[in-house]
């Protein structure tokens, strides 16, 4: 079968213009939390996320009533009922609610998408159902990272080479883009030993010092669900449901 | 001696603001061709190099009587006397004389940086003493990588990640910044064989469509010369005439 997809990977959400394709299916990741807590809470049976960029309509929604999940610099807000741990999103939370959620940069980057064909969330929990969908989509991939404050972050670059990896070896995908080789060379480095790759990087640091770093291993964990959530009207729901 | 100064490392011009340090050091690389071809010049005696960021301009310095390097995606432009392959910057060339330079991304690079404690220009060719000497200057580093329009572009970053692991070997530098660390991880892979690592790089395919990839060995060669060139008045002088 001939390679007729490509995958690219922006590093940043600052830099997404010069990588959008609005035929393109884009992956949003933020791998330290939000979209690893995306995905947990669509594994514990969420109904829908609305997915919000500022906290001024996050604590909106919480005046009308909604279940709403916010942080700045990973610290829950006041308003909110939980901040960005994959571990807050239980089933006895928010099993079949609609909640609300607004995160440093994860939130912000799917909304930057907003356009293109379709916006899914990926996260190492999810990595292999998600690769298994979009090579079935059988569209170009634009994996785009959530950073930090627009700054590279390694985590999520590590993740965009494992997903890069997995769809190149498809055989329908390849790649031209240098951001995407230099993602599966730093996921081949990382692959054996992801946990212990990951220690040094600045998020890692961040978690530890707030004393939230007990999400590292879920956070770094494959294939825990086979979720894949989708953004349709504004909202990120669970694939099978779209 | 205590690691108390900083190298950061940036993967494109359009994430400089993120960046930004007015007490820094800012090493400028564009690896193919822009900084290559400068420290090139330098190595062959050109008193200065006059950077300017838009082909008007470099036209305007043509018609009153300077010589002009100018180019755009790595083709020569007409009005100019040559365009960005560092073979042209020959002694008989350039040698003595002052040479109006304006480049796809180098020069970009070198003008947003403006305003910094001092801008210097780094490639392979110049690495080692560049490094000795920011080491002697003592002063927190930030690695401007040029890119290709925006884009992160694996040449730059193994660079970056050469320069910076040469920094950190000196004891004096330490990085928490994820760019550096990946940037350094990059060239564990790639040091033991350049060459055939950045043969898969977007940059070489691009000039070897041109024609003009006959400049990949000089361009990833260590230490060709001891020239630094930095910036003063808006002008590139060598740093021993600084």
């Amino acid at each position: 079968m001939e390679k007729n997809k490509k995958v690219e990977v922006c590093f940043t959400p600052e830099l997404f213009s010069k990588y959008r394709d609005e035929e393109a299916i884009i992956v949003v990741t933020d791998i330290l939390r939000a979209s690893s807590a995306i995905c947990t809470a669509f594994k514990n049976g969420v109904k829908e996320l609305i997915p919000v960029g500022t906290l001024e309509e996050a604590a909106a929604y919480k005046e009308k009533g909604y279940m709403v999940a916010a942080e700045r610099d990973a610290v829950i807000q006041d308003f909110a009922d939980f901040g960005n741990s994959p571990f807050n999103f239980t089933e006895e939370a928010i099993g079949g609610k609609s909640v609300v959620y607004s995160t440093t940069n994860g939130t912000q980057a799917v909304q930057l998408a907003a356009g293109c064909h379709k916006i899914v969330v990926g996260a190492f929990i999810n990595i292999s159902a998600l690769n298994e969908w979009l090579v079935k989509a059988n569209r170009n991939v634009i994996i785009l990272c959530a950073g930090w404050k627009g700054k590279f972050s390694l985590e999520d670059s590590v993740f965009a080479g494992a997903l890069s990896e997995k769809l190149i070896e498809s055989n329908n995908y390849s790649t031209i883009c240098d951001s995407a080789l230099a993602a599966m060379d730093l996921w081949s480095i990382a692959k054996n030993d992801l946990l212990t790759y990951i220690d040094k990087a600045a998020n890692r640091t961040r978690l530890k010092k707030l004393g939230l770093d007990d999400v590292m291993e879920h956070c770094h964990t494959s294939d825990l669900t086979d979720v894949i959530p989708i953004l349709k009207n504004k909202k990120l729901i669970n694939v099978t449901d779209y």
